[in-house]
């Protein structure tokens, strides 16, 4: 394993409206994606892109806002209420490779291998086996970088 | 005010050795800069690199842990066992702009600027101010990217 890109910062918000004007009018976002409903994780989900170095893409903020009162994300602004940070995300090559090393190395993935928000396979690694940040490995998709 | 680059994701981390060898070793870090001790901030702090897109530095990930009891982070670990992000660094070219922009917005500004772990000016806006993120506004360094 060798540690991949930061993709993005996975960041709960109760309303994703008034978090996507702030990311334009108060820290000066240039590019914020249409938000979009993706009802299989129970979440509203848009990207802050964010300027890496020499031209580069940066990492992104995941802006998620929940669906319903059931969306995982629920709960979590129950008791951040304001926002936070709900997960990071690393890039992989192979998330197949990737899913049999964390696997191997005994850390607990949550659910299956699917498609994620920016159409290539993922899955989440479980905050506790991973000094208590909710990981998503994401496979890189083909032609970035 | 146009979004800077993220400079880095501040994880709260209650063993920073531990920390060092998960992100060495299970994740596959290859450049983790020894730790160092800010009194004045009450923590120790290193830096994990992450690539970026085209062999550019991506975000880095900054662990700290408390140096005693009164540190800051003693009560953020006290809520978060495990560990939990503490806060978010975005790059600005003029600190001093840059407070003088927040200031003007209605942000609070959290204490003086003063010198950062990577050695220039920084502030701290309130996380009630900025969607529930601590955020941390940060010179870049000359000579950088």
């Amino acid at each position: 394993m060798k540690l991949g890109r930061m993709n993005h910062l996975g960041y709960a918000v109760p309303d994703i409206d008034a978090a996507i004007t702030h990311y334009k009018e108060v820290m000066g976002a240039s590019v914020v994606t249409e938000p979009f409903d993706m009802p299989e994780q129970g979440v509203k989900v848009c990207f802050v892109h964010t300027p890496g170095e020499n031209g580069t893409e940066g990492t992104q903020v995941e802006l998620l806002s929940p669906l319903s009162e059931a969306s995982p994300v629920t709960g979590f602004l129950a008791k951040n209420p304001l926002g936070g940070q709900h997960h990071v995300c690393f890039e992989v090559p192979d998330i197949a490779e990737a899913r049999e090393y964390f696997e191997g190395v005994g850390k607990r993935i949550l659910g299956p291998t699917r498609i994620g928000a920016h159409g290539t396979p993922i899955f989440f690694v479980h905050p506790k086996d991973m000094m208590g940040m909710l990981t998503e490995i994401m496979e890189t998709p083909k032609g970035a970088h």
